[in-house]
C-alpha cells in the first residue's frame, strides 16, 4: 500500500500496536492504562476509528512516550 | 503556565496559529485550504476544539508541514 495514501486513522492505529507490542502490553492493558473500552483499542488498531485529541493523548501518554516521539516516524514524515 | 500542564487542545491551537501566521495565512484563508468553517479555526486556535485525526490532517496538509513536523516543537516533547 502505497504509505502516503495510507490513511491517517490506520497510520495512527498501526504506530500504537508497534508501541504497545513493544512495551509487551496487552490491549486490555492499554486500555486501562489509557481508561478506554478494550474494543475501542482494537478498532483505534485497524484503523477503524477517527479519534480525537485527547483520547490520542491518553493513548500516548499510557504507551509512556512523547507525543512528539509518538509521530516521529517515516509513515508521518510525508 | 507550566507547559505539561497545559491541555493538547491549547498546544494544538498554538501550534496551527504559529504555522498559519509563518505562511501569512488568514484564518479564512486556512479555514479554506482546510475545508473547514472560519470559525471553527478560530475555535481551535483557542483551545476550545477537541478536533479529530481526520480533521487534524486536513488542518495539517493545509499548513503544508509533515505531521512529523507540526508535532516536534517542545510543548509536544513533554
Amino acid at each position: 500500500m502505497d504509505l502516503s495514501r495510507m490513511d491517517i486513522k490506520l497510520k495512527v492505529g498501526q504506530r500504537v500496536r508497534e508501541l504497545r507490542k513493544q512495551r509487551e502490553l496487552s490491549q486490555e492493558g492499554l486500555a486501562y492504562k489509557a481508561e478506554v473500552d478494550r474494543t475501542y483499542v482494537t478498532d483505534i488498531e485497524n484503523g477503524r476509528r477517527n479519534v480525537s485529541l485527547e483520547i490520542m493523548e491518553r493513548l500516548i501518554n499510557a504507551l509512556d512516550v512523547s507525543i512528539t516521539e509518538f509521530f516521529n516516524t517515516k509513515e508521518f514524515r510525508k
